[in-house]
């Protein structure tokens, strides 16, 4: 017997015949003798319906006032799941109790439509599990000190189950989702793609940046930190399948080193191709670059990826970075009219047809070697490679887009992610 | 400038654009100084969207704790338009919060689904109104002292408001709704039904009991308990009347005798054909009687209201009451089953083709003859009258159904209700 986390998500819990579908699978684990809390996401399509209201009423314009009644609507969406999936609950025999976030209390800070959760009191869920009852507890939203409701911004359900087990100290938090876990690169691209049995959050937290959509990369980060174990798995496969099955399913997401030991040395192959590439070239070599190119992006709030500055020539060196396709021809525009001026440069160039392509994995740290075999897989496919960035267990290219598919594919291969682990 | 409550109901919240209406009605009173407080209605339909998903979950059943979850998911309707016509307002330029019950907090008893307000906190809605802000609130719901959501039951919305206005010692409670006031009678049987300027709290008690569905029973018994100046109007003027002619429109319910001196006696004609008469003949005359045959009606639940019994004659009384229609084939069932064999008498009579037609009027207190006029117009026409019952300022009578518009404007008629008042 052990306290568990459910989190459901709005596909999950789209139809009454869904929830109920919700209702049996958690009653399989309070009937296993397990202390049940769920976290259920708003039914799906509900938010977009809320915030599009919103949207008609008052198009365009963002004040803090105006998010604050953003967020006293969006929060309902929640609060009518965690009622039904009580009702459905109790219909299937069970006691069942729900609350939304102000009730628990989940405290957040007051930043409306993208609050941090900052504390959660377990007193009443601990007395409503000890009483028998299941604790449906709604996702994405929390109330900050002066009492007002506020939401964790699009995904911020994932990230409430994994606090609220936190919380609990919970055994484990699993997350039912539309995958059945997380691959070594997507099955679309490569047929062969394997799931994996576990992979370590800092792993994940690299699969999650390059967009692999399983979590939320938020609530990756607070499982780090409060070292929740945390399993995703498929909410597709039938509530009555044997819960020892169900239990082994998916993806764990580990915290301990050991057993990290028999990991591959690379774990996974990421990619996007959401992004564009910038290069500034001639720049003077002198302190403070950096900071007078990308501050002025980072002021007009332009997320940047990859950064890269190659050693210098003659006092010069070249300057490369990547941001979202999305703001491509608006940093292009802000370059060239509020910083190359102040540089002593005017070239500067640029593609929005690039790819990234990453091999991801917490045994690079300690293996020689990786980078250089990835690179060779990549020449031996006639691959050129247009930048280079690493870290500690990450090492990404950039590459030209139509290249995309062809190099995940020879990773994948090249790193033997096709055979199970040893 | 004073402070003003304003409720609108679940059609004027039913799309964006009506909601931009009902904003810009508020904005107009509250640009011309005044303080503003509005309770709205959930967008209508979805009160019973939410209640229909639940009732998929859990047909039939109604534990405490089911109903406490129904409650979760009901309350939630209100929640969306809060939000929504706050976000409306700020987009018409002015400063506007929501708040849901348990923010104000809107404290209740826990009675889920039909819970009864036992105080309201007015802090931080004085807080917000002296900073220039329109408080928008839920209707409809409060919280309980443990900190769980309640209903207030259908209709609550009213009663809502009517107690915030209580709490804040508001100048007015003005309800927006589908009707531009209260009439003399129901104008689709009499057309010369003129609508009333006033009308004294206790004939708008008997009128509203008597299923003119202007306004919720329980908020006219609060506006007389805390003599809140409420004022019956419609929804349906074009926003930007002038707001002079807009605060004398409807109809206002007053509780200053005063104000009712120039009344006339009678004010207005109610009827319904909801009801179904029983009799039990030959009952003995003996202490306990009444308690007898209608406390197992109460134990089953079914609302009695007519209730005649007349002297006796040789120590056998006949004893006769009303009761909803829908309620008819179950009374008489369990009445014979129950009750008859006790008594000594099986014979049991009952009709469900009658009505009921009654005379309100606050003048009726102290003229006499009033009811001997009502007997007398109706004797006029030929129809014969079945049961009388009368209260200090209600007569009302019972006949058989066919006669019911006939009744209902030959009494109109015969205490001048079509003529203003003097």
């Amino acid at each position: 017997m052990a306290l568990i986390v459910h989190k459901y998500g709005g596909t999950s819990m789209g139809s009454t015949e869904r929830i109920r579908n919700v209702a049996k699978r958690v009653a399989k684990w309070a009937r296993a003798g397990h202390q049940m809390v769920v976290v259920p996401s708003a039914m799906s399509g509900e938010t977009n319906r809320l915030l599009g209201l919103a949207r008609e009423l008052a198009p365009g314009s963002t004040t803090s006032a105006l998010q604050r009644e953003f967020d006293m609507l969006a929060s309902t969406g929640e609060q009518v799941s965690v009622g039904l999936l009580a009702i459905a609950l109790q219909a299937e025999g069970l006691g069942a109790v729900s609350y939304a976030g102000w009730q628990v209390p989940i405290r957040t800070n007051n930043a409306y439509t993208k609050a941090r959760i900052e504390s959660i009191d377990d007193q009443k869920v601990r007395a409503d599990l000890a009483a028998g009852k299941v604790v449906i507890i709604t996702g994405f939203q929390g109330v900050d000190g002066d009492g007002h409701v506020t939401t964790l911004g699009r995904g911020g359900s994932d990230t409430s189950a994994v606090a609220v087990a936190a919380a609990l100290k919970a055994a484990e938090c699993l997350i039912y989702t539309d995958v059945d876990g997380v691959y070594t690169t997507d099955p679309r691209v490569v047929p062969e793609a394997r799931r994996l049995h576990t992979v370590s959050f800092e792993e994940m937290l690299e699969m999650a940046s390059m967009g692999s959509k399983v979590l939320q990369i938020r609530s990756v980060e607070f499982a780090g930190k409060y070292k929740v174990p945390l399993r995703v798995l498929s909410s597709f496969t039938p509530w009555d399948i044997p819960i020892e099955d169900e239990a082994r399913s998916g993806t764990l997401i580990t915290f301990e080193e050991d057993e990290q030991m028999e990991q591959a040395v690379v774990s996974g192959i990421a990619f996007n191709r959401d992004e564009a590439k910038i290069s500034i070239l001639g720049v003077p070599d002198k302190p403070g670059i950096a900071y007078t190119i990308l501050g002025a992006v980072a002021e007009a709030n332009i997320e940047v990826d990859v950064i890269i500055q190659n050693i210098s020539k003659d006092g010069r060196t070249d300057f490369s970075f990547t941001v979202h396709r999305n703001d491509y021809a608006r940093t292009v525009d802000l370059l060239k009219t509020q910083v190359l001026p102040s540089l002593g440069t005017d070239r500067i160039e640029g593609d929005t047809r690039i790819c990234k392509v990453s091999i991801v994995g917490i045994g690079m740290r300690s293996h020689v070697g990786i980078a250089a075999k990835m690179f060779r897989a990549l020449s031996e496919e006639g691959i050129n490679i247009q930048m280079i960035s690493t870290s500690e267990i990450k090492t990404s290219v950039v590459l030209d887009e139509k290249y995309m598919e062809l190099a995940v594919r020879a990773l994948h291969r090249a790193f033997d992610l096709d055979q199970p682990a040893a």
